[in-house]
């Protein structure tokens, strides 16, 4: 029990400040379960000086020297948290350079430059670990990675971005528009002064690059991955969505077509008897459909200092148990090969269900006109909603909601479909669209 | 790629059909994620020449020498799947004295002798793996071993037997008489011929012992377990249950004291809006409730031929990984080690909620009678529902149901008030007992 695992620790700050809170915690839990100690042996910070910390630590332990630090011959595991892709990939690679295994939990690293970082770790014949990197605390890297090993997944749905979940969530709580919520969302620290990564849908697709990598063996480019926000949902949409059996949740998508494979990003319309319906607030949970197992769900949070720190210690536990065994890096099964370079489906390819809300003229015919050239399109209606009969309408003269659900269809069909739509004169503002899942 | 593993199956029926199934139709995959091929080199079954099987195997891989087979020379991991506690612990010491590492499923020899069979692992320096021995294919052994290796479990609720799960859910869809679906359900093949040990609640107490030891570290006599089986649930239960905004599922219940461990299972309402209500069916899941993490939770098929395969022949390539990296064995991770003997916390001093439904006679003043004793006892009512005003009742006589939910109590002193209560010349039934989780 008096071996030890030095430990560095690359930025400090909320998560940083959780795993020195949690390794203290937790301290006597995880000596007895890696027969060790994990001992933080220097945190390099922008700024040391600096008077407020999320916890207390030892001031002797804090640096700035990055370069210094990521190789010292106390340091067994070096532990990024800084985030961003360009120092934080310098060290990344420092780090591996120097024989020293890594804990990450940069999704955007990893998503943009995974390739480049797992040959180095492979080259170094060292771990590389980042549970944490992907739903925060929710071992889902792991289950993939060895739960499901001898399984094949077909297809994946997941909420991702615990702010998305929470803001859809809220609203469809309060039916209060997505402007108010996320600006409560900013007052809280539920959400980040630059909301974009999380709410435009950049935050979940590298995590989707991360988890299509895992399910599929195959690197894909995250920019391709299409990709909407959630500003696009407006309680209304809510509203009808219910009255159809459906809720809205932020999704990532994946599923294996064999020859390439579908990944997209979005809002969708979920049947309200799925257990994700039920995955309210900021947490997170991934579906799975796999061959041999069927369906599967992993659920918690994806976010927040402890639970995200949770991930990052118990990789460094994990690390402990390799270093110990003498097998740390040759059991480097992080990186699923790729078998072959697999093709992404062009999202004009994709085929699923549509929800559209269209904001016509209070005017007779309009209907007809609509699902005229939805036919012609070859996109079939499953129902449609007609709010009011013609004239009943706003007095102020506002658009008429009609609502359609449509029959799975081809994304370039509709695309086609609702440009041709948007051009008609009875067209009052332009038309919502909203994938529908399962 | 050219490297194999040798495997030797004990056993031939559902799961080990399927393991055979598995390692063909996922060859490829495995073979990539492994780097290297799983081949199965002998199956040692009880009569060679049955005509029907789960799945065509070679014939000349079958022998019922099970003595040579674990001993074989070119078998790699002994993969167990004879169930049982006499014969399959025979064979597993067997394998492990013969250096063999170790795949089982086999939940009841892990409960009720798994302290000797884990030494003898750990003795021959070899992996014994268990992932298929608690519900099926979901990964909740890995999880809570490495995924949640740093935090510290507080408590934990499952849904662990799919059978007693698929007969209150038909139960609570039909409000047919447990008997009834218990039958169709034996029919159908979903329930064995002698249900006992899974609607006994003896399955899942197994299953429950494996988790207590992964979660707590500390080995727990099986037979300790407080157990009461879904027999105790009729349709009316359900459908008060309902009213009252609950659920009632089949639920193992694990808490850490600090100074003992809580620990039992039994049929119990839960509220309608956690996600454990909407596991349906013959699914299993487990929610953990842990320090950092706080709740998370695992879903997926409990049971069934590849399910539960997939789990088996995952340990298998986890078990490759660590030989290749030459560290099978000196991983063994897989026994956490009591840091000291819990005691469990005596039946009698546990603290829930009660669903109690008395049976009485058509006569005023009883509810009173039943008040005033459970008050006297220290029990605290929180809702009390009585149907139909005296005189209203079944004209043969029949009882009126008093139903009634309480506050946080005792169970030794809602017992002692049963006991009383059960001896008042009023009471027409036994009086049906349910707990209340959250």
């Amino acid at each position: 029990m008096s071996r030890t695992i030095g430990i560095a620790l690359l930025g400090l700050g909320n998560v940083g400040g959780g795993v020195i809170k949690l390794l203290g915690d937790n301290a006597t839990a995880i000596e007895q379960r890696l027969g060790a100690r994990l001992e933080v042996r220097a945190v390099v910070v922008r700024d040391p000086d600096k008077a407020k910390r999320v916890v207390e630590v030892d001031r002797s332990l804090l640096t700035t020297d990055l370069a210094q630090t990521v190789a010292r011959d106390d340091v067994d595991i070096v532990c990024e948290l800084m985030g961003g892709t360009t120092l934080a990939k310098e060290a990344v690679l420092a780090a591996l350079a120097a024989g020293k295994h890594v804990v990450t939990a940069n999704k955007a690293l990893l998503a943009e430059h995974g390739g480049e970082v797992f040959d180095a770790a492979e080259r170094a014949g060292v771990d590389l670990y980042y549970e944490a990197a992907v739903c925060g605390g929710v071992p889902i890297i792991r289950v993939l990675r060895e739960g499901l090993a001898s399984d094949r997944v077909e297809a994946l749905h997941g909420i991702v971005n615990g702010t998305s979940n929470y803001i859809l969530t809220t609203m469809a709580e309060t039916r209060r528009p997505f402007a108010d919520i996320l600006r409560e969302a900013q007052e809280l620290g539920y959400a980040e002064a630059d909301p974009t990564l999380d709410v435009g849908g950049g935050d979940a697709s590298h995590k989707l690059a991360i988890l299509v990598n895992l399910c599929f063996g195959t690197i894909v480019d995250v920019t391709a991955i299409p990709k909407d926000g959630i500003d696009v949902v407006e309680p209304i949409d809510l509203a009808y969505a219910e009255k159809f059996g459906y809720v809205i949740k932020p999704l990532v998508i994946a599923r294996d077509h064999g020859h390439a494979i579908e990944a997209r990003v979005h809002p969708a319309l979920i049947p309200s008897t799925w257990l994700l319906a039920d995955v309210g607030g900021a947490k997170n949970a991934v579906y799975v459909h796999s061959y041999a197992l069927g369906p599967s769900l992993y659920y918690g949070a994806g976010a927040g200092m402890l639970p995200t720190a949770m991930a990052v210690v118990s990789d460094m536990i994990e690390i402990g148990r390799n270093v110990f065994a003498r097998a740390a890096g040759a059991r480097l099964v992080v990186r699923p090969r790729p078998a072959a370079a697999r093709a992404m489906v062009p999202l004009a390819d994709i085929r699923t269900r549509y929800y559209l809300r269209f904001g016509v003229a209070d005017r007779p015919g309009v209907l007809g006109q609509l699902m005229t050239i939805l036919g012609a399109h070859g996109v079939s209606i499953a129902q449609v909603v007609q709010d009011g009969a013609p004239g009943t309408a706003d007095p102020a003269g506002g658009p008429v909601w009609v609502v359609v659900l449509t029959h799975e269809a081809r994304e370039g069909s509709v695309r086609a479909a609702l440009a041709e739509i948007d051009g008609l004169a009875v067209m009052r503002t332009e038309t919502r669209v909203i994938r529908i899942a399962g």
